[in-house]
């Protein structure tokens, strides 16, 4: 089996990477080729048998797309975004990547299966963001889309492109709402949901986090590792069972900065606690502010996507996976 | 105020330009412009005192949208689309237009906003296509866009970007998703919607129609006066209240096929009936099984939206409108 990963640079992209080597096969089959490809160049995995191409390409860019598509990979793994915060600064780079990018994607996807009736399996990473106010405190599966951001609005541009696309025959997709990723390890990036992360992973190790909005703000959280098991779940269940509507929100855990501080009190103590500072941030809180607090994901669940079901959980796996089970 | 109209040359396009052209004012304000722009040459209107320039102009072009933008328009209806059918047999001339032409007129009117601050009323004509299938019998204002078909996603996906727009300030914009217009006047075009007009149009001028679909089919209709009436309306109002969702199902009457003939049989009689031929069609029933049969508008209701009450009454309007009030 061929795989490529665009956005394959990225956190999500490096760790699915890993857990492909790891695991060496998808959906029961052996993976037997990596193709890596991101804006910046992909770092080569150790410990691959297979072949791996890893190439610095941006898919917006004319016939860019075509090249990712020319080896005819099995499963692409449609990753590679803008941030929300960085959508919302930057307007055109946004649209040019989030949207341009995964159109150019699908329209290289179509003209090769025009070729040669081509239709790869495509997981393509959306996001809640699609989702805006007014909404309810938990938010069932059939829910309107009524972004708040740009790069709400691009990834809701790009469910209803994998869908058409889907449903003309031309590439058999998944759209994976992925909640917020948490704990992200590494440094801050520009999503406008890093402080989610930072309250944790900066206190966790023995360093000063910021906190841009109330403790009351609720959100909808998985951990990295859950958000890998989404993508490679979407890769090997069969799709036929979505329908036309071949997007949907990921389980996750709803909590609070309250209770997200509290239960990183419970496992690492006040000592690490008093490392949240508090700096309001206004263009943080009016993104965050329309955000989801809460959903019903039960066509996810029916189809076997799990997440963690506490935020302890989210944070003893960010300390399984990134410090070795240390604190 | 200036006014332009993309897709000028189309039924509606030349009838809201006799609106103009009759009304002589728009929102209280006197029309001393009007460009006319669409991929043929629009016919200039008789009895306008003011500047009128009409243009053959094809807005996904590179660099055409400008054109439009460079004079400034106070407001723009952006009416040109390829049609449903036309859009699921040609792909990329969908695409083309309906998302890349409506994209490429956002954004030459982004790039005069950063010029100038010019921020120009948007009338967006969407349709009721960008529902779909499960649906509940009456659809809320708030049930979510789920296309089945390449129209209703390119309709859908604009809705989107007419709100990011608006959102950034780029626009103050409304999208009008039309019922289907009946009775059309003239030619069939290449809606798959046509025979709903066809029904009712060639029977009343004596001609044979063709029916495609059976007797239940039920669906969502307006007369062409009521979609001037809109477009008029959605200028005219003030769009604060819209708040974020930018746009919005207009009202119409729900009837089923059966319920049509039965309305033309007691306005016109047997033998107009008798002039209708059922010749099934694969390709209209698959699209037409997707659609909508009947909406609960209450947000345009709420605006001052109108339309007619019956189907009757849509009939009774084309023949004052198109046949002199002579059957």
């Amino acid at each position: 089996m061929h795989i490529a990963i665009i956005g394959a640079a990225g956190m999500i992209g490096r760790k699915l990477t890993e857990r492909l080597v790891s695991d060496r096969s998808l959906a029961g089959q052996a993976v037997t080729r990596l193709s890596l490809v991101d804006v910046v160049q992909p770092s080569v995995p150790q410990g691959f048998s297979g072949r791996v191409d890893a190439s610095a390409v941006d898919i917006s860019s004319a016939g860019q797309a075509g090249r990712v598509v020319s080896s005819r990979p099995d499963v692409i793994f449609h990753l590679a975004a803008i941030v929300s915060a960085e959508a919302e600064l930057d307007f055109e780079k946004g649209y040019g990547i989030n949207l341009e990018g995964t159109r150019a994607l699908f329209e290289a996807i179509r003209l090769a299966h025009l070729q040669d009736g081509y239709r790869p399996c495509v997981v393509f990473t959306s996001s809640i963001a699609v989702f805006g106010t007014p909404m309810p405190d938990v938010i069932p599966d059939d829910f309107n889309l009524t972004p708040l951001t740009s790069y709400g609005t691009q990834k809701a541009m790009s469910e209803l492109l994998l869908a058409d696309y889907t449903r003309r025959g031309f590439i058999d997709g998944i759209g994976i709402r992925l909640p917020t990723v948490c704990v992200r390890p590494g440094k801050p990036n520009k999503a406008a949901s890093g402080f989610f992360s930072g309250i944790i992973r900066e206190p966790l190790a023995g360093q000063p986090a910021i906190l841009p909005v109330p403790d009351t703000v609720r959100h909808w959280h998985a951990s990295p590792r859950s958000a890998i098991g989404f993508l490679i779940h979407a890769a090997s269940i069969d799709l036929e069972p979505l329908g036309s509507q071949r997007s949907l929100t990921m389980p996750g855990v709803s909590a609070s900065v309250g209770e997200q501080i509290e239960a990183l009190r419970s496992i690492a103590g006040d000592k690490a606690v008093a490392l949240i500072r508090r700096e309001p941030d206004a263009l943080v809180m009016k993104i965050v502010s329309g955000w989801a607090r809460a959903f019903a994901p039960e066509r996810a669940a029916g189809l076997g996507f799990v997440a963690e079901t506490s935020f302890e959980e989210i944070i003893r796996v960010h300390i399984e996976d990134e410090l070795e089970g240390k604190i």
